[in-house]
């Protein structure tokens, strides 16, 4: 008999500005596209990035992996290279990329499911950007 | 290779009065199943309201959609019928029902999955009653 | 030297239907006056209601009073008598004032202070009924 | 055609202090896997237990199950039995597992699942220990 | 007798970016006392403003004043003035000041304070920057 | 003219066992005081201690003080001593004393408030022990 699979959800937050403009098209499609977010100068918000990964409860430990363990992965992985910074400008990994919800969360992806220990899985991300706007995204399909 | 599918969330607040009776049974049956809900002169609750769609991001927005678009579908479908009135009395396409949270959400999905820009689904409403009471509702079976 | 104050605080949460409208005017006066709350089939809230009360730390429990014996007062003088009811018809302690949130908590002032017991005195009452929406009262003034 | 599936959601809180040790293991290995929660004199938690249900809707009473009843059979079976305790060493259907989060969500399902109503399955169980941090379990997989 | 005083409170959401930078200083001093908030290309807030107003309650309404023209004063005269913009650039009242949240409650209490309705007085305005930091100011001191 | 006074107020989480029982005093008085809470093998919290205090902002920095150094402060000379242990037999500030929610507040008071820096007063610490309840020290009276 196979050990039960559980998920772990761990919550942080982190601040940031941006703006979202997509320079292949010209200002009228921006604005038209982007609203107030197409603000010149920036705006920003306080960010809370859920994660919730999945594994199989080991029978030593009683857990899948250390809460604390999956908190310095996420804090390493993408808080430290995202908060008090600008997400047009400041994150590497988002270069060419509009910083909106979606497209962070395929970023974010893309850095922490290889950095999870063997056996446990990404499951999904979710990034809620004001108290009651959020985005949610569960991983590429498989074929 | 297609769009990734991410999932959109939208949180709304509504007050409204009501009563649960149900008029085909006698005010003994009703006082037992709905218990201090069945209190004559109404109660009432601020209902959470939370819409999560899903649909592919667009390539040139970074979007699934606007979540300001949503929150204004949301907004007039359903929220300008509800606030502020009773939920057996002043809304047309309550009629008939009896007011329990999961028929609200059945109602509720009816008037709203039709609204949705193409591409995008309804995948989930769910509504919070109190603070720790909550229903959820994820849509009609396919056969 | 005197044993130091503190204040306790307790929330509860009661829901009730109501509906703003003083009979002394006229209807163009309370529809002005009260708007969507003027509605005539009422509407409802999920009310927090927070009270503070304060006194001395006993030096042998090392407590103002018991945290439960709060709440257990607040249940059976307020609580009780409100939730699930509609406050325009069914409480009779406020029979006659328009239930606005201010009128509320003069009325539950009125109720809950004189059962403390002997040294705690109320300090303040809060009422929430919405998420952004709150009353503070902090008692008669004394001459 | 059957009546539609929704689910209910009700949370619970309770307080309760433990310790992570596994005496199969020496001192050195518990040390070493549970961190500060190993720490020899106990810690605690305010927990958050979500439990939802799924069921159909009664035709009759709009109701999947009655959310107060669903209250009832939580505090019932294991709020009362955990509440204001020790985990380690007060709580019978815990004897004999060191109470991870993990552990602690298994054993909640064995107890409850079997005592919901005829018509009605569990779903998923979460437990929040701290703000941040959740765990979450959705059942054994049938074969 | 006079009526009783009591305080309405209202929260609201913006949105903005920022960085801390003081011109008259040079980099060193800055980076020194601002630490990240001196990131050189902004970051941001979801930032929650409460404002509380304190009057006489009205014996005709049994209102110190609508709760909804007191949202409508405070979206008007401060949240669409900083909403989705940059607290350094694009907003008139505070060009010149340093936009720490304390410099923000001086600047928002100076456009707050003589909008109010005569006999309604601003008490105490307060902004949480984060979920766990918040600043609040009572006012100018009377002398 | 002197500076404006301003509140700062930093939100801390800590979890910590313990168990409520006066050595002074039998058990049959002990079991009437404390009721649950003198469960023999400890029950515990999250708690979370809201600090604030109040300062003149600085002209040069617009800030009363840094945020981040009163988390700091209240992280070192509080959180570190608590967390995760037992307060009954880990914390040698607490020793002696039975640790009520009220009697932890007197004493964190002793210990945080001469760590402030110059021109920096506290002005009150609050403890909720639960979602609902809470006890709150605003400070010794002068005389």
């Amino acid at each position: 008999m196979s050990a039960p699979l559980l998920q772990l959800r761990y919550r942080a937050e982190f601040c940031a500005a941006y703006r979202l403009h997509n320079p292949a098209f010209d200002d009228a499609w921006n604005r038209k596209v982007y609203g107030v977010c197409f603000s010149p100068n920036n705006h920003g918000h306080n960010y809370f990035l859920d994660t919730e990964v999945e594994g199989p409860v080991d029978p030593d430990t009683g857990m899948v992996m250390d809460l604390l363990e999956l908190q310095a992965l996420v804090q390493e992985k993408i808080i430290r290279k995202v908060d008090h910074l600008n997400l047009n400008i400041d994150v590497p990994f988002l270069q060419g990329r509009v910083p909106t919800s979606e497209n962070l969360l395929l970023c974010f992806w893309e850095v922490l499911a290889p950095a999870l220990p063997a056996g446990v899985l990404l499951k999904q991300l979710s990034l809620r950007e004001s108290r009651d706007h959020q985005v949610v995204y569960r991983g590429p399909k498989s074929t």
